[in-house]
């Protein structure tokens, strides 16, 4: 189903042969059993009816967090919690002025999602740790992994709660958000985990950005193209950012649908799906261009109240977003959807009403960085292609934070946020060999 | 609102002048008091909470009969009723080997409808023969005027319920229809207003077609064409017939917004939006081809159970009606939705569903009746203008029957089955003057 068939709309490389199956094993495949054991582990702890729950600074969080914990200890590692109350672990306790090179995820997941979203970022980097402590190996620039709280935003309507609160940029308003199960406030909650709630409704900034050399996010892909592709692991070139609408009205008249001329029409369905298939027009030129865009209309009704087969639909509601990794893209888009929204309005004799758009900002990541990783995936024998992420990350608030930033795409079937993720073991140990050799490798 | 602005799609008489007004009165205007204070009789014993409700062989239309009935009887005129207890009033009562011309139309209505629809075709006849008797004329060929039963579909679910049961076109299984508010049968309704319910059961004819000359209905408009193009009455070229499905299926596969690419994606949205576009661009030639027709989708949604504004749309259902004079147009216009259909499953990986199509066949009106009628028109001093109808009548039950049938509209605005129909008498009197003109000058 997801393998693309060779013939089609002539927009990206489906025309290409997938990537051949790479020949040499992992460089650290010994670890193999340590990651099997350790995704296990956090299944057990947090399954659900279906799926797995790991509640932001919630309960399966929290086991997840101390289960993390003393695997690390258990290893010899130095952990801590910061004021945000994410986990820290270290070879050992470093200095205060020291810089750093940061890796991490975070391990909450959506109510019965997957395993992997998350924790896989998590474990990547904890076993990199290991690595280096069972080697006695001690990389040039210290690494530090983070396990950050609350990416979800399943459970509060708001995401990157943790790397929010770390970074100054949790609004106090995010703190009165109520938990969807059981209605207490997000500050109740963080308090409960042992974050230090004032400080962080005063925006402080709890962590020294200028200390990280860099910030490292492995991920597992969310979409279906590394599947397509057969590609294992992947440098991320960018994380989309986006503008929605969650409601525009398509506003025409209705009428007998037997009785009204085209030329009288007001014709809500029509107008609208001209406007789409405009869109989706502008959408393949930017791709031929060579630009990054994906869009969707998720949302698309006429009327339930009025609507009639034999009707001619008076209103059509619909939600339109847009991605990319480019800002000018999403600001071309916009721009688009209302000049055709203009013209479809003179001609159809319709009107389009939209309400105010929410934007995220794209996170570019860093060049030099996407440079490293992908020199990792060659010396790990495998094959390169650029992948950009359509969901946001925690490494975003980091990029656009001012931090260089790296992301690191491991293969999975199924899309994330659901019990069928499906990541292979041996792709993840892929994942993991090509972390430990971009972060190992990393001099000044 | 319903005027036509200057610029636009290119399709239809768009760019024409609406006709200038009528300078002459119309020949019957000394009939416009009877006739309005019919109507007012008619919606004073019909008024509901909002607008008339007169039910199909019900209290309504029974009481509408009644009133009309004994308004014919105080001018001289001879009524009875016929086997479907339609009503039937005539000058006098003719032999049964004579052949007649037959006006009429319907006294029912929707519930909360309007008071002209179907009423308007009675009371022309009516005061037509009012108009002989009182004057003394008696044309060629006798005049008999019929008020039909049960033309709305609105109480049972099928319509033309006394013209089919007339014309021996009633299934038995209709007869077992409940009404949508007692819950009795269409059969027991039937028997109450006196009508040889087992003769219509067994499907017998109740009326000689062969003694028709011919079947004239006059009805309002129940579009904004005439009000467009400032034309009070016109004679309608044809009955426009139809091809409907209640839910075509979009299927294609859902994922997440963000993350999987254009080319990997199965977005239902995008390809019912080209479908719908692709249908209006045959449309267009159509039209511009001289051909008549009209398209609707007026259910059209994705699934209320699993959208979001960040999910691609696994699924789009849709309805479909297209409506045309001519037979050949339906069938090319079945034939290319399912042609697009399946370029659109080639390019966009997702397939189409479709239920079963309900197909009702145009009623081709009689050309010799409609040059009558223009003819009529132009004696009046009105402009003429040919106007199809698109929504069906009892006059198509009488053309599919073989009888020549000629129908004449008369403008209205805002439509039809709502309380906000509104024929001007002015018009309404125009209409009878050129019905009047045409049976009376109708020779062998």
């Amino acid at each position: 189903m997801m393998n693309a068939p060779a013939h089609g709309m002539g927009t990206g490389p489906r025309s290409m042969a997938p990537h051949p199956v790479p020949q040499t094993d992992p460089s650290l495949a010994h670890l193999t059993g340590d990651a099997a054991r350790l995704f296990k582990e956090l299944e057990d702890l947090s399954k659900d009816k279906s799926g797995v729950s790991r509640a932001s600074y919630g309960p399966g969080e929290c086991r997840a967090f101390d289960m993390i914990e003393e695997f690390a200890r258990s290893e010899g590692l130095h952990t801590s919690r910061d004021a945000a109350a994410n986990l820290v672990i270290e070879l050992e306790e470093s200095a205060h002025d020291q810089e750093y090179i940061l890796v991490g995820s975070h391990l909450d997941s959506v109510p019965q999602g997957g395993n992997y979203d998350g924790a896989a970022g998590v474990i990547a980097g904890l076993l990199c740790l290991v690595e280096m402590k069972r080697t006695g190996f001690k990389p040039e620039i210290p690494v530090r992994v983070i396990a950050l709280r609350g990416e979800e935003s399943a459970w509060f309507g708001a995401c990157y709660l943790g790397s929010k609160a770390l970074l100054g940029k949790l609004d106090e308003s995010e703190q009165e958000l109520t938990q969807r199960d059981d209605g207490r406030t997000l500050r109740e909650h963080m308090a409960d985990c042992g974050a230090e709630v004032s400080r962080i409704a005063a925006r402080e900034k709890l962590i020294d950005t200028s200390r990280i050399k860099a910030f490292f996010e492995l991920h597992i892909e969310q979409g279906p193209v590394m599947i397509a592709r057969n590609l294992p692991v992947a440098a991320v070139t960018g994380i989309r950012g986006n503008i929605r609408h969650r409601r525009i009205s398509c506003i025409g008249e209705a009428g007998h649908s037997g009785a009204v001329p085209r030329w009288l029409r007001h014709d809500a369905v029509f107008a609208t799906s001209e406007l789409i298939t405009r869109i989706d027009d502008h959408w393949t030129t930017i791709l031929q261009h060579g630009g990054d865009l994906v869009a969707t209309c998720g949302i698309l009704s006429t009327d339930p109240q009025h609507h009639a087969m034999s009707r001619i639909p008076g209103e059509v509601t619909l939600s339109f977003e847009a991605r990319s990794q480019y800002e000018h893209t999403l600001a071309a888009i916009e721009a688009l959807l209302h000049s055709e929204c203009a013209t479809i309005t003179y001609e159809r004799k319709v009107k389009f009403e939209f309400d105010r758009p929410v934007k995220t900002p794209p996170a570019v990541l860093d060049e030099n960085l996407i440079e490293r990783i992908n020199n990792a995936c060659m010396e790990e024998g495998l094959p390169v292609e650029a992948i950009p992420s359509g969901a946001g990350h925690d490494a975003s608030l980091f990029a656009n934070a001012g931090v260089p930033t790296g992301m690191i795409f491991v293969r999975n079937r199924n899309g994330s946020h659901n019990p069928e993720e499906d990541m292979e073991m041996d792709d993840f140990i892929r994942g993991i060999s090509v972390l430990y050799r971009t972060i190992t490798e990393f001099n000044l």
